[in-house]
C-alpha cells in the first residue's frame, strides 16, 4: 500500500497549523468584539438541501462530494457555508433578528486543482441577517479594516453596487440579453486593462455607441469624481445612495469606490466587495462579500431575511503572512532533567500552571542531543534541572539564542519568562 | 422540500456553540502548556489507508463512509484521528521525536444511532509518539488532571496495563481461546457487579477453578494493596513495574489502579486509562486512553513509533458543563444610538479596538425594543447614545440586571467594562 492523502487534499503539520490557528483566532476574536456569535453546522447535508434552486446553482453543484448513508438516504458535502446558514435560520424561526453570526470551517469540492485551489479549504464566514440597512454593510466593512489592521497586512477595498451596474446598463443601452456578459467582462478591467476589455466587449457583439457610453465611466477617479459623474447620468439609481451612505458610515481611505467590479454575478442584490492586499504579488482577493436580500427568503420560502457578509479566505491570507514569521512550535521553555525526572515533572507543573508552555524531555536523552532537539524546534529557553542546583534550591536556565546561562529560583523562572 | 439535517448530525447553534468553543479552548491551551503541538490532517482520507488492516479494524470500516471522486477513486470519511495520525507519521520521516501533537476535529461513523451517540462528532486527541517511557504515560494523565481541573469538572481516572491483565489470565490458567471474552466480562465489574460477571464468566464456560483465583484479586483495593497482591501471583509481570512508574510520577490520589478495567482489546499494549466524572450522573467515560506501541509501527511497517495518548469526550464534557453554564451571546455592551449612527460607530469603534465585544443597533428600532433585544440576548449592558449627552461628552451606561444607569465618558466606560 502507497501511503499518502487524496488529491486536492493537505495536511497542516504544526509549523503551518500555528500559523493558520493563529489568523483565525484573530479573525474570531474581531468578530466578536463586532457582536457576531459562533454558529457551527455539521459537515453533512442532505443533498437535497445543497441541491436547491435557490442554494449555488448548477456549476458548484457539478463539484459537489455525494454519498449516501446506510438508510441509503442521500447526502453530500457542504461546498459552501451560506447555503447551511440559510438552511439553519429556516428551521430556527424563533432566532432574535439581525442574526449576527460568524463559522470558521471546512467545505469541500471535487473541481479542478490548480495552484491556491483545494478540494478541501477553509471558509471563514461573517454575515449579518434581518438588516435592510446600510449600517449592516458598514460594520461588515469595519470588520474588514480592523481585522486586516490587527494581522498586519494593509489593505485595499473595492466597493460597488449591483443596483449602479443594472443602472449603467440601462443608461449604455445594452440590451437585458447581453448585460451578464458585458458586466463579467469589465470586472477584467483591473486585471487586463482597458484595450483588453474593449476588444473583449465588441468580440461579444456589444454595440460601439453602448461602449462609448460606459468605458468613460468605469475609467478611475475619486470615490468623489465617480459618484458625481453616475449622479448625473444615473441620477434616480439607489445604488448610489447606499455607496455613498457605506461610504460616510465608515469613513476610511481603504475603500475605492470601483464601477467595474462586479463578482459572481448569481445573488448579490445590493452592495459587494473585494478586499486585496497593497503587496501586488498577491493577486487574489483575500476577502470578499456582499449583500444578498433575496438569496435566505427565496430559499426558506418566507421574507424577513436580507442578508449581507463577507468571507475571508484563510489559505491567501496564510499565503501572505507566512512570509513574515513561521514558528516551528509554540513551546517557550524546555526542560532536560538531569537524573532528576520527578522533580522535573514537578517544576514543569509550577510552569505549566503559571500558563508558560513547557515541554520536558521523556526519552532520558544525554544533554548535547536534547540541546540539539530544543534547537531545531526553535524552543527559545532551556532549563537543566540538576541535583547540585536542586540542593541549593535553583535551576539553571539558559537562553538559547544568546547561550547565556544563569542559575534561578523556579519562581523568578517563571516572572522572567511569563507574558 | 423539506428543510431538515440528515439524521445524526447536529447544527451547534450560539448558545452551544459558545460553551463547545470554550472547551475546546480550554483543552487546546493545557495541551499547549504540555509542550504539544497542533496538527490538522484532512477530513477526507483514501478508503484503503482507514481499511488497513493496522487501522481501526473491521467494525469501524462497516460503519465508514464512503465516497469516490471525479477521477473515481475510492475515498473515505475519517472515522478517527489516531489512523491519520499514523498516516501522517509515515509520510514524514523527517519528524522528530518524540513527536507531541494535538489535533480536535469531527469524525464520521455511519452507525445507529443513540442517546449521545452520533453521526459526525468531534475527537479531541492528544499523543506522544516516539517514547517508550513511562515519563510519557504519566504526562498524558498529569494533562488530565490539569484539563479537568481548569474545566471545572472532578474526576477519577481508572488505570491498569495490558501486560497485568495477560498476566492474570496466564495465572487463572484460562486457555489462550477465552482470554479476550474473559477479559470483556471482567470490564463489566464497575458498571454490572460481581454477581453479573460471575454468571457471565460461568455461561462462557469459564472454568470455576479459574474463576475462583481470578475474581478476588479484581476486587478493590488501594492502589498499595492490589500492588502487593500483584506481586505476589505475577511477580516477574512488567506491567506491575510500569504502573508503579506511572503512579509515583503522578502522585495523584485521583488516579485508581483498577485490575477490572479492560478498554477496546485490539490495539493496546501497555497502560490503558478511563476518565469519569465524580458526579454518578454521567455514568460514560469522559476520557479515554492508554499506549499503543505497536499500532503505529504496523501501519507504516518501521519500528521507532510507540506511542501513548488519549482522547477527550467534547460531548459528554458539553453535557457535563451546560448544567453549570449556558451563554446566549459573548456581547458584553449594545449600543443603543438616537439619530447618532455614525456617532455610535465611532464610540463603538474605541470599544472595539480596547477589546470589549460590542454589539449595536443596526435596525433604527425603538429605545424599547432594543432594550427587549439586549435582554434576550442576555447581553450585561447597554449604551445609550443620545445627542445631548454627546454634547456634554457623555453617553449613559445601564446594567441590565441592576437597572442602574450612569453618565460616563467613553474612556470610564472602557475602564468599567474591559476585563
Amino acid at each position: 500500500m502507497k501511503i499518502e492523502t487524496p488529491k486536492g487534499v493537505r495536511d497542516f503539520p504544526p509549523e503551518q497549523k500555528i500559523l493558520r490557528q493563529k489568523i483565525a483566532d484573530n479573525l474570531r476574536s474581531i468578530f466578536e468584539v463586532y457582536g457576531f456569535q459562533p454558529l457551527e453546522t455539521p459537515i453533512l447535508e442532505l443533498y437535497e438541501t445543497l441541491a436547491s434552486k435557490y442554494a449555488g446553482g448548477s456549476e458548484i453543484l457539478k463539484e459537489t462530494y455525494k454519498l449516501t448513508d446506510q438508510g441509503e438516504r442521500k447526502l453530500a458535502l457542504r461546498y459552501d457555508l451560506t447555503v447551511p446558514l440559510a438552511r439553519f435560520v429556516a428551521m430556527n424561526p424563533q432566532l432574535k433578528m439581525p442574526f449576527k453570526r460568524y463559522q470558521i470551517g471546512p467545505v469541500f469540492r471535487d473541481g479542478p486543482i490548480k495552484v491556491g485551489r483545494y478540494r478541501e479549504f477553509y471558509q471563514c464566514d461573517v454575515d449579518i441577517v434581518g438588516s435592510f440597512n446600510m449600517a449592516a454593510d458598514a460594520e461588515i466593512l469595519r470588520i474588514v479594516l480592523l481585522a486586516f489592521d490587527k494581522l498586519g497586512i494593509d489593505v485595499q477595498i473595492r466597493l460597488n453596487n449591483r443596483k449602479v451596474l443594472d443602472s449603467l446598463m440601462e443608461y449604455a443601452k445594452i440590451s437585458a440579453k447581453d448585460r451578464e456578459a458585458a458586466i463579467l467582462s469589465l470586472d477584467k478591467l483591473e486585471k487586463l486593462g482597458k484595450d483588453y476589455v474593449l476588444k473583449e466587449l465588441k468580440d461579444k457583439g456589444i454595440k460601439d455607441s453602448s461602449i462609448k457610453l460606459l468605458l468613460p465611466i468605469v475609467s478611475k477617479g475619486t470615490n468623489n469624481e465617480v459618484l458625481n459623474t453616475l449622479k448625473e447620468i444615473i441620477p434616480k439609481c439607489e445604488g448610489i445612495k447606499e455607496i455613498e451612505e457605506v461610504l460616510k458610515l465608515t469613513g476610511s481611505k481603504k475603500i475605492i469606490f470601483d464601477v467595474a467590479l462586479a463578482r459572481g454575478l448569481a445573488y448579490y442584490t445590493g452592495n459587494i466587495f473585494e478586499v486585496y492586499s497593497s503587496n501586488k504579488k498577491f493577486k487574489s482577493s483575500i476577502a470578499a462579500g456582499g449583500r444578498y436580500d433575496r438569496m435566505i427568503n427565496d430559499f426558506i420560502g418566507r421574507s424577513g431575511y436580507p442578508a449581507v457578509g463577507i468571507a475571508f479566505g484563510l489559505d491567501i491570507i496564510y499565503e501572505i503572512l507566512k512570509e513574515k514569521e513561521t514558528q516551528k512550535s509554540l513551546t517557550k521553555v524546555y526542560i532536560i532533567p538531569i537524573k532528576t525526572l520527578l522533580e522535573s515533572f514537578n517544576i514543569a507543573e509550577k510552569l505549566r500552571k503559571a500558563g508558560i508552555n513547557t515541554d520536558m524531555d521523556l526519552n532520558d536523552r544525554s544533554i548535547s542531543k536534547n540541546l540539539d532537539y530544543a534547537n531545531k524546534m526553535q524552543i527559545p529557553y532551556v532549563i537543566f534541572v540538576g541535583k547540585q542546583e536542586l540542593e541549593k534550591d535553583v535551576v539553571k536556565l539558559r537562553d538559547m539564542k544568546s547561550g547565556k546561562e544563569e542559575l534561578l529560583k523556579v519562581e523568578d523562572v517563571i516572572d522572567k519568562l511569563a507574558i
